[in-house]
Protein backbone atom coordinates (compact mmCIF):
# COMPACT_ATOMS: atom_id res chain seq x y z
CA UNK A 1 0.00 0.00 0.00
CA UNK A 2 1.78 3.10 -1.15
CA UNK A 3 -0.48 5.39 0.98
CA UNK A 4 1.05 6.82 4.37
CA UNK A 5 -1.10 8.45 6.23
CA UNK A 6 0.85 9.27 9.78
CA UNK A 7 1.49 13.09 8.99
CA UNK A 8 -2.69 13.33 9.93
CA UNK A 9 -3.55 13.58 13.42
CA UNK A 10 -7.13 13.59 15.12
CA UNK A 11 -7.31 16.24 17.17
CA UNK A 12 -9.88 16.04 19.98
CA UNK A 13 -10.52 19.64 22.32
CA UNK A 14 -12.19 18.90 25.93
CA UNK A 15 -13.90 15.66 25.09
CA UNK A 16 -16.30 15.31 28.30
CA UNK A 17 -16.98 11.50 27.90
CA UNK A 18 -14.00 9.26 27.73
CA UNK A 19 -16.17 6.82 25.71
CA UNK A 20 -16.26 9.10 22.94
CA UNK A 21 -12.32 8.98 22.72
CA UNK A 22 -12.57 5.31 22.44
CA UNK A 23 -15.21 5.22 19.77
CA UNK A 24 -12.59 8.03 17.90
CA UNK A 25 -9.80 5.59 18.55
CA UNK A 26 -11.97 3.11 16.47
CA UNK A 27 -13.36 5.55 13.69
CA UNK A 28 -9.46 5.99 13.21
CA UNK A 29 -7.84 2.72 13.05
CA UNK A 30 -10.93 1.44 11.13
CA UNK A 31 -9.83 4.55 8.36
CA UNK A 32 -6.22 3.70 8.32
CA UNK A 33 -5.55 6.48 11.02
CA UNK A 34 -2.77 6.41 14.30
CA UNK A 35 -2.09 9.97 15.23
CA UNK A 36 -4.60 10.78 18.26
CA UNK A 37 -3.54 14.46 20.26
CA UNK A 38 -6.11 15.20 22.87
CA UNK A 39 -6.45 18.26 24.37
CA UNK A 40 -7.28 18.66 28.35
CA UNK A 41 -9.26 15.77 28.32
CA UNK A 42 -11.91 15.41 31.27
CA UNK A 43 -11.35 11.91 32.25
CA UNK A 44 -7.93 9.85 30.30
CA UNK A 45 -6.91 7.07 30.95
CA UNK A 46 -10.88 5.66 31.52
CA UNK A 47 -12.19 2.45 30.97
CA UNK A 48 -15.26 4.00 28.88
CA UNK A 49 -12.15 4.73 26.14
CA UNK A 50 -10.72 1.35 26.28
CA UNK A 51 -14.25 -0.67 26.03
CA UNK A 52 -15.42 1.60 23.42
CA UNK A 53 -12.00 1.55 21.29
CA UNK A 54 -12.37 -2.11 21.12
CA UNK A 55 -9.37 -3.52 19.40
CA UNK A 56 -7.76 -0.18 18.64
CA UNK A 57 -5.92 -0.36 21.75
CA UNK A 58 -2.99 1.04 20.11
CA UNK A 59 -4.51 4.32 19.12
CA UNK A 60 -5.16 4.85 22.77
CA UNK A 61 -1.82 4.04 24.17
CA UNK A 62 -0.25 6.19 22.06
CA UNK A 63 -2.71 9.16 22.32
CA UNK A 64 -0.63 12.63 22.93
CA UNK A 65 -2.41 14.36 26.16
CA UNK A 66 -1.51 18.09 25.33
CA UNK A 67 -2.57 21.09 27.91
CA UNK A 68 -3.59 23.57 24.78
CA UNK A 69 -4.61 22.89 21.30
CA UNK A 70 -1.23 25.46 20.86
CA UNK A 71 0.66 22.60 21.97
CA UNK A 72 -1.48 20.08 19.60
CA UNK A 73 -0.86 21.92 16.39
CA UNK A 74 2.21 23.15 16.92
CA UNK A 75 4.40 21.10 13.71
CA UNK A 76 1.37 21.35 11.62
CA UNK A 77 1.26 22.74 8.81
CA UNK A 78 -2.40 22.10 7.78
CA UNK A 79 -4.84 22.69 10.70
CA UNK A 80 -8.84 22.08 9.97
CA UNK A 81 -11.50 22.83 12.42
CA UNK A 82 -14.50 20.99 12.54
CA UNK A 83 -17.64 23.05 12.53
CA UNK A 84 -21.14 22.46 12.53
CA UNK A 85 -22.49 25.72 13.05
CA UNK A 86 -21.64 28.32 10.61
CA UNK A 87 -20.24 31.35 12.65
CA UNK A 88 -20.22 35.22 12.82
CA UNK A 89 -17.09 35.04 11.45
CA UNK A 90 -16.67 34.15 7.96
CA UNK A 91 -13.96 31.45 7.64
CA UNK A 92 -13.09 29.41 4.59
CA UNK A 93 -15.87 26.57 4.68
CA UNK A 94 -14.82 22.98 2.88
CA UNK A 95 -17.24 19.45 2.86
CA UNK A 96 -15.91 17.04 4.09
CA UNK A 97 -15.08 15.92 0.50
CA UNK A 98 -13.28 18.68 -0.21
CA UNK A 99 -11.38 18.40 2.88
CA UNK A 100 -9.88 15.64 2.17
CA UNK A 101 -8.92 16.88 -1.07
CA UNK A 102 -6.57 19.00 0.26
CA UNK A 103 -5.55 16.99 3.28
CA UNK A 104 -3.91 14.17 0.96
CA UNK A 105 -2.56 17.00 -1.87
CA UNK A 106 -0.72 18.62 1.49
CA UNK A 107 0.22 15.58 3.95
CA UNK A 108 3.31 13.73 1.80
CA UNK A 109 6.01 15.84 4.12
CA UNK A 110 4.08 18.09 6.21
CA UNK A 111 2.02 17.66 9.60
CA UNK A 112 -2.26 17.93 9.04
CA UNK A 113 -4.56 18.50 12.33
CA UNK A 114 -7.88 18.21 11.73
CA UNK A 115 -9.40 19.52 15.12
CA UNK A 116 -12.73 18.45 16.88
CA UNK A 117 -14.50 20.17 19.29
CA UNK A 118 -17.12 19.74 22.74
CA UNK A 119 -19.58 17.66 22.36
CA UNK A 120 -22.17 19.92 23.36
CA UNK A 121 -20.05 23.01 22.38
CA UNK A 122 -17.67 22.13 19.54
CA UNK A 123 -14.65 24.49 19.18
CA UNK A 124 -14.76 28.59 20.15
CA UNK A 125 -14.05 31.24 17.93
CA UNK A 126 -10.34 31.69 19.14
CA UNK A 127 -10.32 27.72 18.18
CA UNK A 128 -11.53 28.30 14.97
CA UNK A 129 -9.58 31.09 14.02
CA UNK A 130 -6.37 29.33 14.32
CA UNK A 131 -7.39 27.15 11.63
CA UNK A 132 -6.47 27.34 8.25
CA UNK A 133 -9.81 26.44 7.13
CA UNK A 134 -13.55 24.87 8.32
CA UNK A 135 -14.93 21.70 7.75
CA UNK A 136 -18.33 21.19 8.09
CA UNK A 137 -20.36 18.13 7.39
CA UNK A 138 -23.54 19.29 5.72
CA UNK A 139 -25.78 17.36 7.89
CA UNK A 140 -29.61 17.84 8.60
CA UNK A 141 -30.13 21.62 9.45
CA UNK A 142 -33.04 20.72 11.95
CA UNK A 143 -30.51 18.24 13.80
CA UNK A 144 -27.33 18.69 12.72
CA UNK A 145 -24.42 18.17 15.66
CA UNK A 146 -23.45 14.36 15.77
CA UNK A 147 -21.45 12.29 17.42
CA UNK A 148 -18.24 13.47 18.19
CA UNK A 149 -17.19 10.05 17.00
CA UNK A 150 -19.51 9.92 14.44
CA UNK A 151 -18.08 13.08 12.81
CA UNK A 152 -14.42 11.85 12.90
CA UNK A 153 -15.58 8.44 11.40
CA UNK A 154 -17.41 10.52 8.35
CA UNK A 155 -13.38 12.73 8.09
CA UNK A 156 -11.87 9.89 8.21
CA UNK A 157 -13.13 8.11 5.55
CA UNK A 158 -13.48 11.18 3.22
CA UNK A 159 -9.77 11.21 4.20
CA UNK A 160 -9.14 7.58 3.82
CA UNK A 161 -11.44 7.55 0.01
CA UNK A 162 -9.42 10.69 -1.35
CA UNK A 163 -5.44 8.25 -0.34
CA UNK A 164 -6.94 5.52 -1.87
CA UNK A 165 -8.31 7.43 -5.29
CA UNK A 166 -4.55 8.16 -5.30
CA UNK A 167 -2.62 4.76 -4.24
CA UNK A 168 -1.74 3.46 -7.66
CA UNK A 169 -1.90 -0.21 -5.61
CA UNK A 170 -5.07 0.00 -4.90
CA UNK A 171 -7.47 -2.09 -6.82
CA UNK A 172 -11.24 -2.14 -5.92
CA UNK A 173 -12.77 -5.52 -4.53
CA UNK A 174 -13.52 -8.01 -7.37
CA UNK A 175 -17.42 -9.00 -7.73
CA UNK A 176 -17.17 -11.17 -10.22
CA UNK A 177 -15.36 -14.64 -10.26
CA UNK A 178 -15.86 -15.08 -14.69
CA UNK A 179 -14.93 -12.72 -17.24
CA UNK A 180 -17.94 -11.03 -18.55
CA UNK A 181 -19.32 -12.47 -22.16
CA UNK A 182 -17.88 -10.28 -25.66
CA UNK A 183 -20.26 -9.20 -27.73
CA UNK A 184 -20.32 -12.29 -30.51
CA UNK A 185 -21.03 -14.35 -27.41
CA UNK A 186 -23.78 -12.41 -26.65
CA UNK A 187 -25.59 -12.74 -30.36
CA UNK A 188 -24.77 -16.32 -29.96
CA UNK A 189 -26.78 -16.72 -27.05
CA UNK A 190 -29.40 -14.52 -28.62
CA UNK A 191 -29.53 -16.87 -32.11
CA UNK A 192 -29.74 -19.78 -29.18
CA UNK A 193 -32.58 -17.98 -27.42
CA UNK A 194 -34.68 -17.32 -30.77
CA UNK A 195 -33.73 -20.74 -32.32
CA UNK A 196 -35.06 -22.70 -29.09
CA UNK A 197 -38.22 -21.12 -28.43
CA UNK A 198 -39.44 -21.65 -31.64
CA UNK A 199 -38.29 -25.10 -31.51
CA UNK A 200 -40.27 -24.97 -28.31
CA UNK A 201 -43.28 -22.88 -29.77
CA UNK A 202 -43.01 -19.91 -27.50
CA UNK A 203 -41.85 -17.88 -30.90
CA UNK A 204 -43.54 -17.81 -33.83
CA UNK A 205 -41.44 -16.84 -36.59
CA UNK A 206 -44.25 -15.08 -38.40
CA UNK A 207 -45.64 -13.24 -35.65
CA UNK A 208 -42.27 -12.53 -33.45
CA UNK A 209 -43.76 -9.25 -31.50
CA UNK A 210 -41.24 -7.62 -29.71
CA UNK A 211 -39.92 -10.65 -27.68
CA UNK A 212 -36.59 -10.80 -28.97
CA UNK A 213 -36.11 -6.77 -29.17
CA UNK A 214 -37.22 -7.91 -25.05
CA UNK A 215 -34.68 -10.32 -24.40
CA UNK A 216 -31.84 -8.65 -26.02
CA UNK A 217 -32.83 -5.45 -23.92
CA UNK A 218 -32.82 -7.82 -20.69
CA UNK A 219 -29.37 -9.65 -20.91
CA UNK A 220 -27.98 -6.47 -22.70
CA UNK A 221 -28.36 -4.70 -19.14
CA UNK A 222 -27.18 -7.98 -17.08
CA UNK A 223 -23.30 -7.56 -18.09
CA UNK A 224 -23.83 -11.63 -18.21
CA UNK A 225 -20.73 -13.38 -17.97
CA UNK A 226 -19.03 -16.51 -19.39
CA UNK A 227 -20.17 -19.20 -16.28
CA UNK A 228 -23.89 -17.48 -16.56
CA UNK A 229 -24.06 -17.66 -20.74
CA UNK A 230 -23.07 -21.22 -20.34
CA UNK A 231 -25.85 -21.53 -17.73
CA UNK A 232 -28.39 -20.00 -20.16
CA UNK A 233 -27.67 -22.09 -23.34
CA UNK A 234 -27.64 -25.23 -20.97
CA UNK A 235 -30.71 -24.16 -20.65
CA UNK A 236 -31.97 -23.73 -23.96
CA UNK A 237 -30.39 -26.78 -25.13
CA UNK A 238 -31.99 -28.93 -22.60
CA UNK A 239 -35.44 -27.32 -23.23
CA UNK A 240 -34.19 -27.84 -27.28
CA UNK A 241 -34.21 -31.75 -26.46
CA UNK A 242 -37.38 -31.52 -24.79
CA UNK A 243 -36.05 -32.06 -21.05
CA UNK A 244 -34.92 -34.74 -19.07
CA UNK A 245 -36.95 -34.93 -16.23
CA UNK A 246 -34.76 -36.23 -13.12
CA UNK A 247 -31.68 -35.72 -14.42
CA UNK A 248 -29.13 -33.74 -12.69
CA UNK A 249 -28.82 -29.83 -12.05
CA UNK A 250 -26.02 -28.48 -14.13
CA UNK A 251 -23.77 -25.26 -14.53
CA UNK A 252 -22.64 -24.11 -11.07
CA UNK B 1 -35.49 21.59 -0.18
CA UNK B 2 -36.58 19.59 -2.86
CA UNK B 3 -35.20 16.30 -1.25
CA UNK B 4 -37.35 13.55 0.03
CA UNK B 5 -35.38 10.68 1.36
CA UNK B 6 -38.28 9.23 3.13
CA UNK B 7 -38.16 6.01 0.92
CA UNK B 8 -34.80 5.19 2.32
CA UNK B 9 -35.26 2.89 4.96
CA UNK B 10 -32.52 1.45 7.29
CA UNK B 11 -32.54 -2.08 8.29
CA UNK B 12 -30.89 -3.52 11.28
CA UNK B 13 -30.58 -7.39 11.72
CA UNK B 14 -30.21 -9.07 15.25
CA UNK B 15 -28.61 -5.86 16.88
CA UNK B 16 -27.38 -7.19 20.10
CA UNK B 17 -26.69 -3.78 22.00
CA UNK B 18 -29.58 -0.85 22.09
CA UNK B 19 -26.91 1.19 22.53
CA UNK B 20 -26.40 0.94 18.90
CA UNK B 21 -29.73 1.12 17.79
CA UNK B 22 -29.64 4.43 19.59
CA UNK B 23 -26.68 5.56 17.86
CA UNK B 24 -27.36 4.43 14.60
CA UNK B 25 -31.10 6.22 14.73
CA UNK B 26 -29.30 9.78 16.05
CA UNK B 27 -26.63 8.77 12.65
CA UNK B 28 -29.59 8.96 10.71
CA UNK B 29 -31.10 11.82 11.73
CA UNK B 30 -28.65 13.61 11.17
CA UNK B 31 -28.22 12.77 7.75
CA UNK B 32 -31.93 13.15 7.09
CA UNK B 33 -33.02 9.60 7.41
CA UNK B 34 -36.59 8.55 9.79
CA UNK B 35 -37.21 4.97 8.64
CA UNK B 36 -35.88 2.59 10.98
CA UNK B 37 -36.60 -1.50 10.54
CA UNK B 38 -35.30 -3.69 13.18
CA UNK B 39 -35.36 -7.33 12.79
CA UNK B 40 -35.14 -9.50 15.79
CA UNK B 41 -33.72 -6.69 17.71
CA UNK B 42 -32.06 -8.93 21.02
CA UNK B 43 -33.04 -5.60 23.43
CA UNK B 44 -35.61 -3.31 22.27
CA UNK B 45 -37.02 -0.97 23.58
CA UNK B 46 -34.06 -0.09 26.11
CA UNK B 47 -32.67 2.57 27.81
CA UNK B 48 -29.59 2.48 26.25
CA UNK B 49 -31.24 2.81 23.11
CA UNK B 50 -33.14 6.29 24.24
CA UNK B 51 -29.88 7.29 25.90
CA UNK B 52 -27.69 6.97 22.75
CA UNK B 53 -29.93 8.58 20.40
CA UNK B 54 -30.32 11.43 22.29
CA UNK B 55 -32.56 13.87 20.75
CA UNK B 56 -33.37 11.43 17.73
CA UNK B 57 -36.15 10.07 19.64
CA UNK B 58 -38.85 10.15 16.97
CA UNK B 59 -36.72 7.63 14.75
CA UNK B 60 -36.68 5.08 17.90
CA UNK B 61 -40.08 5.94 18.03
CA UNK B 62 -41.30 5.17 14.51
CA UNK B 63 -38.99 1.97 14.07
CA UNK B 64 -40.59 -0.83 13.17
CA UNK B 65 -39.86 -4.25 14.44
CA UNK B 66 -40.01 -7.39 12.03
CA UNK B 67 -39.40 -11.13 12.83
CA UNK B 68 -37.54 -11.42 9.28
CA UNK B 69 -35.67 -9.31 7.21
CA UNK B 70 -37.98 -10.83 4.23
CA UNK B 71 -40.81 -8.72 6.27
CA UNK B 72 -38.39 -5.48 6.37
CA UNK B 73 -37.22 -5.23 2.85
CA UNK B 74 -41.26 -6.55 1.57
CA UNK B 75 -42.09 -3.36 -0.21
CA UNK B 76 -38.21 -2.58 -1.87
CA UNK B 77 -37.51 -2.51 -4.69
CA UNK B 78 -33.76 -1.72 -4.39
CA UNK B 79 -32.03 -3.87 -1.40
CA UNK B 80 -28.47 -3.35 -0.27
CA UNK B 81 -26.41 -5.47 2.30
CA UNK B 82 -23.45 -4.36 4.00
CA UNK B 83 -20.57 -6.23 4.15
CA UNK B 84 -17.36 -6.35 5.86
CA UNK B 85 -15.73 -9.18 4.34
CA UNK B 86 -15.68 -10.14 1.12
CA UNK B 87 -17.32 -13.42 0.53
CA UNK B 88 -16.92 -16.90 -1.09
CA UNK B 89 -19.92 -15.65 -3.58
CA UNK B 90 -18.81 -13.20 -6.07
CA UNK B 91 -22.02 -10.75 -5.60
CA UNK B 92 -21.59 -6.68 -7.07
CA UNK B 93 -20.19 -4.84 -4.62
CA UNK B 94 -20.48 -0.76 -4.71
CA UNK B 95 -18.43 1.47 -2.60
CA UNK B 96 -20.29 4.00 -0.23
CA UNK B 97 -20.04 6.48 -2.85
CA UNK B 98 -21.25 4.28 -5.89
CA UNK B 99 -23.85 3.04 -3.31
CA UNK B 100 -25.38 6.71 -2.76
CA UNK B 101 -25.29 7.19 -6.53
CA UNK B 102 -27.43 4.24 -7.14
CA UNK B 103 -29.61 4.20 -4.34
CA UNK B 104 -30.73 8.39 -4.79
CA UNK B 105 -31.36 8.02 -8.80
CA UNK B 106 -33.59 4.67 -7.66
CA UNK B 107 -35.61 6.00 -4.52
CA UNK B 108 -37.81 8.93 -6.41
CA UNK B 109 -40.64 6.49 -6.49
CA UNK B 110 -39.59 2.98 -4.91
CA UNK B 111 -38.00 1.92 -1.82
CA UNK B 112 -34.98 1.20 -0.87
CA UNK B 113 -33.65 -0.99 2.44
CA UNK B 114 -29.77 -0.64 3.56
CA UNK B 115 -29.30 -3.57 5.81
CA UNK B 116 -26.18 -3.57 8.54
CA UNK B 117 -25.64 -6.86 10.38
CA UNK B 118 -24.91 -8.31 13.44
CA UNK B 119 -22.11 -7.03 15.01
CA UNK B 120 -19.95 -9.70 15.23
CA UNK B 121 -20.85 -11.57 12.46
CA UNK B 122 -22.29 -9.13 10.38
CA UNK B 123 -24.93 -10.18 7.80
CA UNK B 124 -25.48 -14.49 6.75
CA UNK B 125 -24.79 -15.36 3.18
CA UNK B 126 -28.43 -16.19 3.07
CA UNK B 127 -28.88 -12.69 3.72
CA UNK B 128 -26.58 -11.53 1.40
CA UNK B 129 -28.20 -12.95 -1.27
CA UNK B 130 -31.13 -11.50 -1.00
CA UNK B 131 -29.78 -8.25 -1.72
CA UNK B 132 -29.50 -6.67 -5.00
CA UNK B 133 -26.08 -5.55 -4.46
CA UNK B 134 -23.54 -5.30 -1.84
CA UNK B 135 -21.58 -1.88 -0.64
CA UNK B 136 -18.51 -2.30 1.12
CA UNK B 137 -16.63 0.59 2.93
CA UNK B 138 -12.69 0.79 2.29
CA UNK B 139 -11.11 0.09 5.44
CA UNK B 140 -8.23 -0.64 6.63
CA UNK B 141 -7.36 -4.33 6.39
CA UNK B 142 -5.96 -5.16 8.98
CA UNK B 143 -8.82 -3.44 11.30
CA UNK B 144 -11.98 -3.56 9.16
CA UNK B 145 -14.90 -4.02 11.13
CA UNK B 146 -16.40 0.08 11.64
CA UNK B 147 -19.13 0.02 14.56
CA UNK B 148 -22.45 -0.28 13.14
CA UNK B 149 -23.33 3.04 14.26
CA UNK B 150 -20.30 4.36 12.36
CA UNK B 151 -21.18 2.60 9.21
CA UNK B 152 -24.61 3.78 8.99
CA UNK B 153 -23.35 7.08 9.71
CA UNK B 154 -20.73 6.46 6.38
CA UNK B 155 -23.76 4.91 4.74
CA UNK B 156 -26.28 7.86 5.17
CA UNK B 157 -24.00 10.68 5.10
CA UNK B 158 -23.27 10.02 0.95
CA UNK B 159 -26.69 9.19 0.24
CA UNK B 160 -27.24 12.66 1.68
CA UNK B 161 -24.11 14.09 -0.26
CA UNK B 162 -25.37 12.30 -3.55
CA UNK B 163 -29.22 13.96 -2.92
CA UNK B 164 -27.47 17.19 -2.41
CA UNK B 165 -25.50 17.01 -5.46
CA UNK B 166 -29.02 16.63 -7.11
CA UNK B 167 -31.01 19.13 -5.21
CA UNK B 168 -31.80 22.51 -7.18
CA UNK B 169 -32.40 24.34 -4.16
CA UNK B 170 -28.75 23.61 -2.38
CA UNK B 171 -26.52 25.75 -1.81
CA UNK B 172 -23.19 25.36 -0.24
CA UNK B 173 -22.66 27.43 3.12
CA UNK B 174 -21.30 30.67 2.11
CA UNK B 175 -17.76 31.49 3.80
CA UNK B 176 -17.28 35.13 2.83
CA UNK B 177 -19.45 38.08 3.43
CA UNK B 178 -17.70 40.44 0.51
CA UNK B 179 -17.10 39.72 -2.66
CA UNK B 180 -14.20 38.82 -4.53
CA UNK B 181 -12.40 41.78 -5.86
CA UNK B 182 -11.88 42.17 -9.91
CA UNK B 183 -8.88 41.42 -11.83
CA UNK B 184 -8.81 45.78 -12.06
CA UNK B 185 -9.05 46.11 -8.51
CA UNK B 186 -6.56 43.63 -8.32
CA UNK B 187 -4.65 45.37 -10.44
CA UNK B 188 -4.97 48.63 -8.57
CA UNK B 189 -3.71 47.22 -5.54
CA UNK B 190 -0.58 46.46 -6.94
CA UNK B 191 0.28 49.74 -8.35
CA UNK B 192 -0.84 51.25 -4.87
CA UNK B 193 1.92 48.76 -3.17
CA UNK B 194 4.18 49.61 -5.79
CA UNK B 195 3.64 53.07 -5.25
CA UNK B 196 3.73 53.36 -1.96
CA UNK B 197 6.96 51.08 -1.10
CA UNK B 198 8.63 53.43 -3.49
CA UNK B 199 7.42 56.55 -1.14
CA UNK B 200 8.81 54.40 2.09
CA UNK B 201 12.05 53.41 0.80
CA UNK B 202 11.32 49.93 0.71
CA UNK B 203 11.23 49.46 -2.85
CA UNK B 204 13.99 50.63 -5.16
CA UNK B 205 12.70 51.40 -8.73
CA UNK B 206 16.31 51.16 -9.89
CA UNK B 207 16.72 47.50 -8.51
CA UNK B 208 13.19 45.93 -7.77
CA UNK B 209 14.29 42.74 -7.78
CA UNK B 210 11.56 39.97 -7.56
CA UNK B 211 9.86 41.97 -5.07
CA UNK B 212 7.03 43.19 -6.89
CA UNK B 213 6.18 39.59 -8.52
CA UNK B 214 6.45 37.57 -5.11
CA UNK B 215 3.60 40.02 -4.06
CA UNK B 216 1.87 39.59 -6.94
CA UNK B 217 2.07 35.44 -6.36
CA UNK B 218 1.13 35.95 -3.00
CA UNK B 219 -2.30 37.81 -3.56
CA UNK B 220 -3.09 36.24 -6.51
CA UNK B 221 -3.14 33.18 -4.67
CA UNK B 222 -5.23 34.58 -1.78
CA UNK B 223 -8.70 35.25 -3.49
CA UNK B 224 -8.98 38.75 -1.56
CA UNK B 225 -12.37 39.71 -0.65
CA UNK B 226 -13.16 44.01 -1.16
CA UNK B 227 -13.24 44.29 2.80
CA UNK B 228 -9.54 42.77 2.76
CA UNK B 229 -8.65 45.04 -0.29
CA UNK B 230 -9.42 48.28 1.47
CA UNK B 231 -7.48 47.39 4.32
CA UNK B 232 -4.57 46.50 2.88
CA UNK B 233 -4.77 49.78 0.63
CA UNK B 234 -5.61 51.56 4.61
CA UNK B 235 -2.39 50.23 5.59
CA UNK B 236 -0.53 51.44 2.19
CA UNK B 237 -2.23 55.04 2.27
CA UNK B 238 -1.46 55.13 5.63
CA UNK B 239 1.94 53.95 5.63
CA UNK B 240 2.49 56.28 2.49
CA UNK B 241 1.62 59.70 4.62
CA UNK B 242 4.25 58.54 7.41
CA UNK B 243 1.92 56.42 9.93
CA UNK B 244 -0.22 58.72 12.89
CA UNK B 245 0.90 56.60 15.96
CA UNK B 246 -1.98 56.33 18.44
CA UNK B 247 -4.71 56.54 15.80
CA UNK B 248 -7.84 54.37 15.77
CA UNK B 249 -7.69 51.19 14.19
CA UNK B 250 -9.17 51.29 10.66
CA UNK B 251 -10.77 48.63 8.51
CA UNK B 252 -13.25 45.58 10.24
Amino acid sequence: MAMDLSCIRIVLVNTSHPGNIGAVARAMKNMGLAKLYLVDPLYFPHPDASSRASGADDVLEAAVVCTTLEEAVAECSLVVGASARLRTIPWPILDPREMAQRVVEHHQDDHVAIVLGRERTGLTNEELERCHFLVNIPANPDYSSLNIAAACQVLSYEVRMAALAQDPDYRKPQDRDHPVVTNDELEGLYMHFEEALTDIGFLNPDSPRQLMRRLRRLFNRCQLDQNELNILRGILTTAQQGGKPGSKTRGS
